[in-house]
Formats: structure tokens, sequence, C-alpha cells
């Protein structure tokens, strides 16, 4: 059974997309509605595609133009091989396909719950829900299903035919794996900074002239943008989140996959476990698959049964399903932990030598992920929850007006970061302590395990939101349109505290995937204290700064070219405030598509542009490859920092400005005095919901992906800069190896310098070894031993370069 | 000659305070006006008084209780001295006293300027420039003769007496001296922060009742808050701004001596120079003291003759001082640099090992300080200077409300930090690839050495804007606020320029105290690959964000005081409308003096205790101390990175709202049309400016103090943890010294392993070798050769420790 492990992700993947094909069947078996309603769904389902497909054009002039970059690299880099252009595409595919399997599902799934809706509040919510389940899945199932499978492929069938040979072998397999994370996390740039600009330009378009100008309601069918409108909803928080979900989840598996491999280099470069040598490897593996079978079961538990059920009904089963699934994640981690890992293991900590860490501190690590992804949530809601001190505060400061609301949410906003960071902090420093780099890979690993019913429970507030929509755009009773808020209310929370479990993933990914990257080009470590290392930092803590900038900027444009055009119908277009004359819905839709696709192209290029300049231009000029990949590590460093920072307050501004306006629906009591909606408070908090807007829709979620794919940038073009390039084909000719040991003294420290000959270059290198007499000595032997192994190694590292090269 | 030059910069610090005492004599002889506008002054002067006063009892209890936990320190660290309290109090005690020099000038310039006024630009501007001048020069002037004076006490006659022995001796100098700087620091952080939110407190109270309540303009003298107002201008912009600067330079010229030590430490420990071996040492200190004298050249060239000029020449007299003054500042450091340091130095680069640098080099060190002195503030004025294109488009976003107004202003403060953070890694690269951190640290000192000149011209501002609303009150002829106003328009210019001035000089200093920091503590640098370090990172990156939200809220709060204290006179006092009742004036100063010292104390309390947790917790825990000192390493540079873009954006974005807003007094064209004060555009304009005032007077200039306090905290802290600590005390009993070399190989590596007994218990270190083989031989036997002297040194520093503790 065991030998057969390295097959149960896949299968695992493939159950449950086969589950997510019968929902889908069921889904899509419920009653559409009438014709207007039909009308109005096809609408939004053919507005959706056309951004799809749009967006996909571009890609694939984007996916050919990096295959090419990749396929040069490949070329001249010997360590590199040519697949890692097919596992890129793949990747970028896959994600997509993804991407499009949550449209699809979503844009048919409103018009059902809307129709559901007519009949009771349970019904709607079992659709609506079932659709999410349907997205989740799609993304988890594809994910899991293709990076196993490639590994599968490039671990079993090109690189180690004939089974485990080396950790340098494996390293080639994982930086070919690699690719396949790239093209998904690309996919997931344009999707999630083209989706911000796409559903708020057109959010933004349609209140603007429709609500203010216009003085017509929300979803009016009058109003030309409010198809858009609707499209945007799908556009930017189904495809965007799944594409950035879909990304994290991939990126984190692959970055604990590599800490696993050096787990077993630090073992002495081989293990002997029942999982053919690689337990450490198959373990982020095995998590993720079953996770999508626990996600199965935490959807499961998702349901209610009275139709007078309110929000915190529904809230609680959501709650419900959530909580048992990382319970269930928990208590698998356990079993899967201690099954597949060697009961001790010896890790190399920078700066402390070797430690022996036992599969159980494993296991304490993945519970760490588990309680941050739990605890950040509870953090976002506090911050950004109806009736909490936080909203309530933006909401007494509304009453001075404008100025003294947005000072309220920035500065609402800005404290958030407080208990986020230190969370963040004690969470890498504890899972850290307990298990190296592979523990803080293997925590994000855990909290990445639920993704599908994180996606589900995300998904099905979008849904919600347009079967509201629809409801309003077809005059259905209002009875329906209260259940639809209901869910749609409930959407709003779960929408916020999945944006904190986004930004929690994309922390814990970037720094697993920082931690490979730094193994991966054999440097010693990031010492900020090299002013090279020390700029690329400020340069790095730059970039999330303004690339919000150029998000928030983007939505401003495109928002401006819809407020024209639907000024433009209003004005040419006869009968159309009358309800006689029928808005060009299309015209909007193309405007966001066109605008949002072409201003997500200045962002894209810094994201990708700056590290290349930073790794190639230095390369270029003759600076060494280890001092630039060093540099290369202090930018990373900084846009994971600045990022998370920029992410944090701009998701938690935006949202308190949300609630804090939302609250004055239900009135607030501001100085002793009731307040509602139409008061002048209510007015300075719609421009806080204004500003709000692009910082939780646009900017703030994008943060997620600007830092996830800055550091897979960095761990692609690792093996260029990268000190194993060195001995990847190096051919060990001239070992020397000398000791010393310090007499009279019970410390001891050893030295051990060697040459071996890189491309006819003689290069130094030295092994230390520190602490206690005796333990140093065994040491030593062990290295001698070793030396006769070492040599073949080198020799077997020229081979499979000749394999992959032949 | 040579010999004496250790007391040139005492000489001209004090030539500069003679020069002081003149031009403060002549300032305070000019004519003070009527009745009615003495009364005015007096009150401002009364009120500015009175917060200092209340200030600096606060600040005593606090410098009673840093100076007892000082004392504490040195008890039971045996490598620092007691002289630390000395020195920090003396830091605090100079430092208010420029303050109070400031505040002073500033509020008896005022009033004379306005008289002035009354009879031509010219003198108005000789007048307040002169104010200005006398405030510079008090700062500088303090600031070189506190420094120097201790330097030549703890040099001259307490740890050397004898003369120049080696650099560890030298070493407890610059760390005794370090408690000068952060004396200087702890007052500054309660000055700018508590100053800042002084400021805008009176301000938002005076405008919010009295201009939008009661309709009554700006400055008028019903306005119970307009006294309070005034003061806030000087205790934010003139004491503030000046602490701070006094901050920065002292921590610069420490910085820069702390590494000239280690430049001759790199030498061998010993240089034979012309200057008693201290040439590195000194040349900091020379050129701020050279930098004095230039300065009051500078200040002589600040002058107009024609009484019809207008804002272009009076910018075009001060842009004169100050490039003049550049220039010379480059002229001198030439002569200086070539004068005073060997020809060519052996300095360690980090990884690189020992690398020759001529004086030369360091030279075009300072060239890059001046160069980007200079390059920020043309930087700054883009972003937020009238006319410019980001202000265009601000001012165009504001018609379609106030929304758009604060997103356009965010995204220019997000964006300007794009040229900003390149300019200053640009500098650190460069200065240090010419001259290692020893060139950061003379970067800064050049671009710091005309800090006289640069006050001047950023107090004259204030002074105008006082003068202006003067002559408002006291209803003088229109042509005299006509004049104070285009002295005050170009204020507010040399204002924004001034703190892009200040955050460059902040960013600088950090730069190089962490430089100093990592010499002093002796660790190997700092590692972000390490776990711990990464997580204190990501905690330094928060603490500014978290900072701002602190004293952006601190303001609201004490606003909001001021708000029904006026509120409260408006309805209690009565014929104060009338101009019959006599507002209560010093209630409003006390509200402010109160609300803005307590509100300061949570921010002050976030800057100083958390470095001491990060220090001292894990110390209690038991971990080790150069552990420890790399997290702390880590937390600095998250502070300094995050702590530097926080400050250019919001110092920016504050800037281009308030502009974007004063466009319209003048009228912008919008869409076509002439919009003006009052419009729609012009009220969203002023919301966003609402935003913009904390940000760009009380959170934003708070960055350089956060960044700057908490590296001096850390350099003072420092011997706890540093790995000198242990050398302090150790007897080098058991030298074992063994090498060796590669065989076959041009590259040889040689590390030597030696031991000492450091408090009975052996350490083992170790000394590395790199490079050509003949180079390295060459090295280690100098290694041998200094054996003897390394045992004598170690020997003295016993000796010296005795010597201090006696």
């Amino acid at each position: 059974m065991e030998s057969m492990m390295i097959y149960m992700p896949i299968a695992m993947a493939i159950l449950g997309l086969i589950y997510m094909i019968i929902k889908q069947s069921w889904v899509m078996k419920q009653d559409s509605g009438d014709g207007k309603m039909k009308e109005i769904s096809d609408h939004i389902y053919e507005g959706a595609l056309a951004f799809l497909n749009a967006e996909y054009r571009l890609l694939s002039i984007f996916v050919v133009i990096v295959s090419v970059l990749l396929a040069v690299v490949a070329y001249f880099v010997p360590t590199t091989s040519y697949l890692i252009v097919i596992a890129f595409i793949c990747g970028a595919i896959f994600s997509a396909f993804a991407g499009n399997i949550g449209m699809k599902i979503a844009t048919k799934t409103n018009v059902r719950t809307t129709q559901a809706a007519k009949t009771s509040l349970p019904s709607a919510l079992k659709i609506s829900f079932g659709g999410g389940t349907v997205m989740g899945l799609g993304v988890a199932g594809l994910a899991v299903l293709g990076l196993t499978a490639f590994f599968i492929i490039f671990y079993k069938f090109v690189f180690m035919p004939d089974g485990w040979t080396n950790t340098e072998d494996m390293t080639l397999v994982l930086e070919t794996l690699a690719g396949f994370s790239l093209g998904a996390e690309s996919i997931a740039l344009f999707a999630r900074v083209g989706g911000g600009i796409y559903t708020k330009a057109a959010d933004v378009g349609a209140d603007l002239v429709g609500k203010v100008e216009a003085g017509i309601p929300e979803d009016d069918p009058r109003n030309p943008a409010t198809i858009a409108d609707n499209v945007g909803d799908n556009v930017g928080d189904v495809a965007g989140m799944g594409a950035d979900l879909f990304g994290s989840y991939v990126a984190t598996v692959l970055a604990a996959m590599v800490l696993g491999n050096y787990v077993i280099k630090d073992m002495g470069g081989n293990i002997d476990d029942a999982f053919g040598g690689i337990g450490p490897i198959l373990l982020p593996m095995s998590i993720a698959g079953v996770g999508i079978i626990i996600s199965i079961i935490g959807t499961l538990l998702v349901k209610i049964n009275s139709n007078d059920a309110k929000e915190p009904e529904v809230m609680g089963a959501l709650n419900r399903g959530n909580w048992v699934s990382i319970a269930l994640v928990a208590a698998a981690c356990y079993g899967l932990v201690t099954w597949m890992l060697p009961e001790t293991m010896q890790m190399n900590f920078f700066g402390e030598g070797t430690i022996e860490v036992s599969s159980m501190r494993v296991f304490y690590s993945t519970l760490v992920g588990l309680f941050v992804g739990a605890v950040i949530s509870s953090v976002t809601e506090y911050y950004t929850g109806l009736g909490k001190k936080p909203i309530l505060k933006i909401v007494q400061q509304s009453s001075t007006g404008a100025g003294t609301n947005i000072i309220a949410g920035l500065a609402t906003g800005m404290i958030s970061t407080f208990p986020s960071v230190l969370l963040f902090a004690a969470a890498i420093w504890s899972s850290y302590a307990l298990a190296g780099f592979y523990g803080v890979a293997l925590a994000a690993s855990a909290m990445m395990a639920t993704t599908a019913m994180q996606l589900a429970i995300d998904a099905f507030g979008p849904i919600s939101d347009n079967a509201g929509g629809i409801a309003e755009m077809s005059e259905q009773d209002p009875i329906v349109r209260e259940r639809t808020d209901i869910l749609d209310s409930v959407g709003n929370t779960t929408a916020a505290t999945g944006k904190g479990f986004a930004i929690a993933s994309a922390a814990l990914t970037s720094l697993a995937l920082f931690a490979a990257y730094v193994t991966f080009t054999g440097i010693d470590g990031i010492n900020i204290f090299k002013a090279p290392v020390l700029a690329m930092l400020f340069v790095g803590g730059m970039v999330p700064v303004v690339f919000s900038a150029l998000a928030m900027n983007a939505v401003g444009k495109a928002a401006m070219e819809m407020v024209e055009e639907v000024r433009r119908q209003f004005k040419e277009i006869p009968g159309i405030m009358e309800g006689t004359g029928k808005p060009e819905y299309d015209k909007c839709v193309a405007i966001s598509t066109k605008a949002s696709l072409k201003e997500m192209m200045l962002p894209g290029l810094l994201t990708i542009g700056f590290p290349l300049v930073i790794a190639f231009v230095p390369l270029l000029f003759g600076m060494h490859h280890l001092a630039v990949a060093e540099m290369l590590g202090g930018y990373m460093a900084g846009v994971t920092v600045s990022g998370v920072l920029w992410a944090i307050f701009q998701n938690n501004a935006g949202g308190a400005w949300d609630n804090a306006k939302k609250s004055f629906e239900a009135g607030v009591e501001i100085n002793g005095e009731m307040t509602y909606k139409g008061s002048d408070a209510h007015k300075a908090a719609v421009t806080g919901d204004t500003v709000g807007d692009p910082f939780k829709d646009t900017s703030g979620p994008s943060m997620n992906i600007l830092i996830k794919l800055t550091c897979l940038i960095g761990l692609v073009i690792a093996p260029i800069l990268g000190g194993h390039a060195d001995t990847g084909v190096a051919h060990t000719e001239d070992v020397t190896i000398e000791k010393q040991m310090v007499a009279d003294s019970n410390v001891a420290e050893a030295v051990i310098i060697y040459t071996i000959v890189v491309n006819g270059e003689t290069v130094v290198k030295t092994e230390t070894f520190k602490g206690v007499k005796t333990d140093v000595e065994t040491k030593i032997k062990a290295f001698e031993a070793d030396n006769n192994a070492r040599i073949e190694a080198d020799k077997k590292i020229i081979k499979s370069v000749n394999v992959k090269k032949g």
C-alpha cells in the first residue's frame, strides 16, 4: 500500500472532480425560472464568457512569450529542462480551465437560486452553495490533479525512471514542476487584477450614472451597466478568487515538496522508507489529496431546515461545515505525518547546525497552520464586521463629514495590521522552531487543505448577490429578494473572512517559496547587511505600494469610460428611461472587458519585470551570480513584507468602510440620535465606501498574487543564479579533505576543505562542523566515508543532465 | 595644526552660536509694532512657552526613568559606562534648549515680520529669514557643540587619556557617546509627535467650528482657537522640525564616527596619521563643523531688493543660498577628505573580504549624499507642487466628488514612493560600493552639513504664516497681508521640500546607525533566512503602520476636545461674535497642550517598548545573545524600510491634497470650465485636505523619528547583545592557530581557529582568509605576528573596563 501512495493524491483529485461533475449536473437540472429571468441570466453568462474569451486571447499571447523565454533559458542553462515549458503551459491551461468551470457554474447557479428562493430559503441555500461547491472542487481538484500528475511524470518517467537516485535529481524534478506553478500564478495575476478592475469599473460606472445621476435603484434593468456590474461580481469574486487560491494551493504544495527534498538531503541524501524514499516529499501532496475528500464531507454539512431562518442560522451552517473540515484535516495530518515521515529526522537549521526533529513536531506545525487560518478570519471579522467596535467608530466619525470618515477607515485598516502581523510572525517563528522551513511549508499546506471548502463558502456569496440582482431586474416578489438578501448578507461576511484566508495563504505560501528559493540557489542565506541586498529590500517594499496605486488609477480610468458610455446611452437611446427602449448591455460589457485588460498591463509588467531586471541586469554587468541571488532574495522579502501589510491594510479598510455604510441601512445611533440612509452622515459613509471599493476589490486582493508571483519567478530563475548550477555540471576531480580539532577544549570545530572542478575551473568548498568534540569526530568520519558517494553523485548529475538534454 | 583638528568642530560650533546671538539681538531690536499686534504676538509666545514648559515637565520624568534604566544597565553590563547617563541627559537638555531657542525666536520674529511688511517685502523677508537663521544655527551649533564636546571629554580625559590605544577603547567612547544621541532623539520623538498632534488638533478645531459652523474667516480674533492654531504652527513646524533635524544631525555624525572607527580596525587597528590616528573618526565631525560656517555664508546670500518682487524672486533668493551652500560643502568635503584620510584604506566588505579604497572614493560618496539631498527635494516638489501634473489630476478628480479626490491623492502619495525609493536604493548601493558603510554614513553627513541652512529655509515659512495671521487678527492694511502671503506661499513649498530632506536624512541616518549596530554587536550580518529574523522583519514593517494610525486617531480625539471647547465659548461668552466679549485663548491653548501630551504617550511607548521587548524577552528565555541581536537587526530593518515608505506616502499625499485645494483659490480649469473656491469640486478638495492634514503634519513626519529612534535604541543596547561583550572581558589564554592550504590550486582558503577564555569559559573563534594563494599566505603571517598584540589588546580592554568602573 505504501508504495502506491504516490497515486493517492491523484485518485482523490479525480474523485473530487467526479463529485464535482455530479453536483454540477444536479445544479444544472434545477429550474432556471421564467423567460425574463433566463434572459437576464443569459446576458450575465454571455458577458462573463466574453470577458473570459477576451482574457484568454490576451493570455495566450502572454503564455507564448513566456514559453519562448523559458525555452531560451532551458537552452542556455544546462540545469534546467525544456519540460518546464510544457509544465508552464499546462499550469496556465489548468488554472484557466478551473476559472472557466467556476464562472460557468456561478453564472448558471445565480438564476436557479433566484427561482429556488421563490419557494424556500433552504433550497436557495442548497443551490447557491451547491454552485460554490462545484467551483471549489473544480479548483482544488484540478490543482491537485495537475501538480501530482506532472510530478509523477517527471519523477517516474523522465528524471528517475529507475527509482530514487539522489536529492539533486529530485531538485531537477521540482524545478521543472515549478513551471506548472508559474503558469497557474500568471493566470491568477491577470484574473485577479483584470477581474478587480473590471468589477469596480462596472460597479462605479453603474452607480455613478444610474443611482446618482439618473436616480434609478441598484440592479435596475434600465441601467445599461447593470449586466456588466453583475458580470463583474463573477469575474472578480469568483474567477479572481478561484485563480488566486488555485495558485496558492499549487505553490504551497510545491514549496513543501521542495523543502521535503531538503529534509532528505539533510538526512544524508537517502532515507529508507516504505514510500520509495520520498515520504517527506509525498506528504504535502497527500495532505492536499485527503483535503479534497474532507472538503466534500464539509460541504455536505452545510444545510438549513427552517424556511424562517435568518443570517445567524445560515452563517452557523457554513461555520459547521468549516470547523468540521478543519478538525478532520487536523486528524488526517496526524495520521499522515506519523505514517509517512521517519520518526525522527535531521534538519539543518541555519546557524544552528543539524537538529533532530521528531515527526510529532511536524504535526504540531500543521496545527499552527490550521490555527492561523482560523484566527485570521476572526481578526478580519472583528475589524470589518457589522456592529463591532471599529465599525461603530467609523460610523460615529461619519457625523463630522467625509474627511473624518476617511481618516477613521484608514486608521482601522492600518491598526488591523497589528494583530494580523503578530499572528503571522508568531506562526513563522513557531512552525520554524518546530520543524524548520519544512514546518512553515507544511503549516501552509494544512491550512490550504480545506481550499475547496473555503472556495465553496466564498463563491456562494457572489452567486447569491447575483441571484438578488436577477430578482430585482426581473421584478420578482419582495419575499424572493428578502431571501436572497439573507444569503447575500452572509456572503458579505464570508467575502471579508475569505480575503483574510487568502492573505494568510499568500503570506505563508510566499514564505515557503522564499525558503525553497534559498535552498534552490544554494546561497548561505540573505544577509541584509550587504548594501545591495538592503537596497533591493527597499525596492521590493516599494513595489506593492506602486502596484496598488496603479491598480487604483486603473479603476478610475476604466470607470470613467463606463460613465461616458452609460451617459451616452441614456441620451441617445429613445425610451430607455421609460423601459420601452432596450439598453445596449453588451457595449458596457465590452468596455469593461477592454478597459480592464488594457489597464492590467502596467501592473502586470511591474510584477514580472522587476525581478527579471534585478536578476539579469547585474548578471550582464558581471556581478557574481550568488550575489545576484541574494539581492533577488532581498527583493522578494521586501515585496512579501510590504505586500502582506498593504493587503491587510487595504482589504480591512475597504471592508470596514463598506460595512460602516451598510450600518446606516438598519439605522445607527450617533450622539444619541438614530440616523438612517440619506442623512449627511450616510453620505459621508458612501464617500468612504467609494474609496474602499478599489481597496478591497482591486488593489488589496492583487497583493496576494504580487507576492506569490514574485517569489515564484524567483524560484523559476533560481537555477540560473543558483550555487547548484555549479555542482550540477561539476565533476569531483580533486577532493582534498583536511580537518583540525582544537586541543584542550570540550568544544570542537572542524572545517573540511575540498575542491571540485566546475566546468574546468577549480572551486574551493568548505564544510564546517561545530559542537561537542565526540559528535564532531563522528561527523567527520561520516563525511570521509561519504566521499566516494559524493563523487558518484556528481557523476550522476552529469548523467542526468545528459539524459535531460538528449 | 593637524593635531588641533579635534578642536576645530567645537570652534566652528561656537562661532556659529556667536553669530546666532548677534543675529538674534538684531532681530529682537526690530520694531514689534503697535499694541494690538504686540498683544497677539505675546499670546502666541506665551502659548508656545506654556506648551514647551508642560512638555519639558513631562519629559523630565521620562528622562529620569530612562536614566535610571541606563544606570542599571551600566551596573550589570561591564562593557557599558555610567557616563552614558550623563551623555543621555545632556543630549536631552541640548535638544530641548535648541527647541526653546527656536520657538522663542520664531514667536518673536513673527510680529516683527508683520511690522516690517508694512514698509517693504525685502525687509519682511530679511527679518523672517533672520529668525529662521537664528533657529537653524541654534540647532546646528548646539548639536555640533554637544557631540564634539562629549567626544573630547570621553576620548581625551576618560577612556584614552594617554592618546590612541585601540579600536576597542574607541568603541567604548562611541558607545557612551550614543547616549547623547539617544537623549536628543527622545526629545525629538515627543516634540515631533506631540507637536504634530497639537498643531492639527488646534487647526481642525479652529476650522471646524470657526470657519464651518460660525462662518468667520481664518485667523479671526473672535475665534478662541486661533491663538492655539498659531501656536501650533510654531510647535509643529518649528520646534518639531528643529528637534527632528537636531536628532538626525547628531545621529548621522555619530554613526559615521562609529564606522570610521571600524575603518581603523579593518586597517589593522592602528593608522599613523597626523590627526592622532583618528582621521576617519574626526572627518564627519569636521564636515559638520565646516558646514555651520558654510550655512552662515549661505544665509547671507538670501535677500531680495525689489519691493515688487513676487514668489519666484523670493524662491530664487532661497535657492541661491541653498545651492551655493551645497556647492561649498562639496568643495569642503574634497579638501577635508583628501587631507584627513589616508590616501588608501583597507575596508572589510561583507562577503567580499578586505578591499582597498582610495580617499577619493570616500569623497565621491559625499557627492552621492549631496545629490540625494538635492534631488529628493525636486521629487517632492514634483508630486506636491502647484501646477504640476499630479496636482492637476487630483483637481480634475475632485469634480466627481470627495471619493475620487481621495483616491487620486492616495494614489499620488503611493506612486511618489517609486522615484524616491529608487533614489535611496541607488544612493545606498553606490555609496556602499564606493566606500562601504563608511561611505553611506559620510553621504549622510555631507547631506546634513547644510542643516543650519535647511532649517533657516524651513523655519521662515511658519514665521511668515504667523506674520500673516497677526496681520489678519490685528486688522492691518491688505498690502501687509499680501506681502506676508507671498512669503507664506514660498514657505509652503519649502515646507514640502524640507520634509523630503528630513525623510532623506532620516533614511540615510538610519542606515548608518543600522550599519553601526551590526559592527557594535559584532554579528555576522542579518540573515533574513532565519525565521525569527524574518518574523521580526514583518513585525518591524508593521510598527510604522500602526504608529501612523495611532497618531491619526490622536489628532481626531484631541481635535474633538478642541471643538467642544470652542463651541462652549461661542455659547457661553457674551458678545464674543460681536467682538466685544474676549475669547479665552488660554483655555484652548491648555486643551491642545494637555491633549497632545496625553495622546503622544501610546505611540511613544510603542516606539520605545517594541525594541526593548524584542531584545530582553528572548534573552530572559535563554536565547543566545547573538541570535537576539540578529532578530533586533531584522526588526530595525523592517521599521526602516516600512517607515521610509509610509513617510514618503503620507507626506506627499498630504502635500498633494493641500495644494490641490489651494489650486482652487486662483481658479482651475475642469473639463473646460473655470472652477473656483466654493464650488462642489472645491468642497471635495477640502475633504481631501482634511485627510491630508494629519498625514503630512502628524503621522508622516513622525516616521522620521520612529525609524531613527528605533535604530538608536538598538545601538544603545548593542553592547548588551554584542559579541564584543565577550571579548570585552576576555583574557586570551590559549591561542591555538591552525591553518591549511589547498594543494594544486591557485585559489586558497585558510581557516584559523583559536580559543579564548571568556569569563572562564572557553570560546572557539575562527578567522577565514580567502583569495589568491600568495595573498592568503601574507595574511596568515600577519595574523600570526599579530598574536601577541591581540593578547595585549585583550588585556588592555580589561584594564580600561577597570578604569571605567573605578
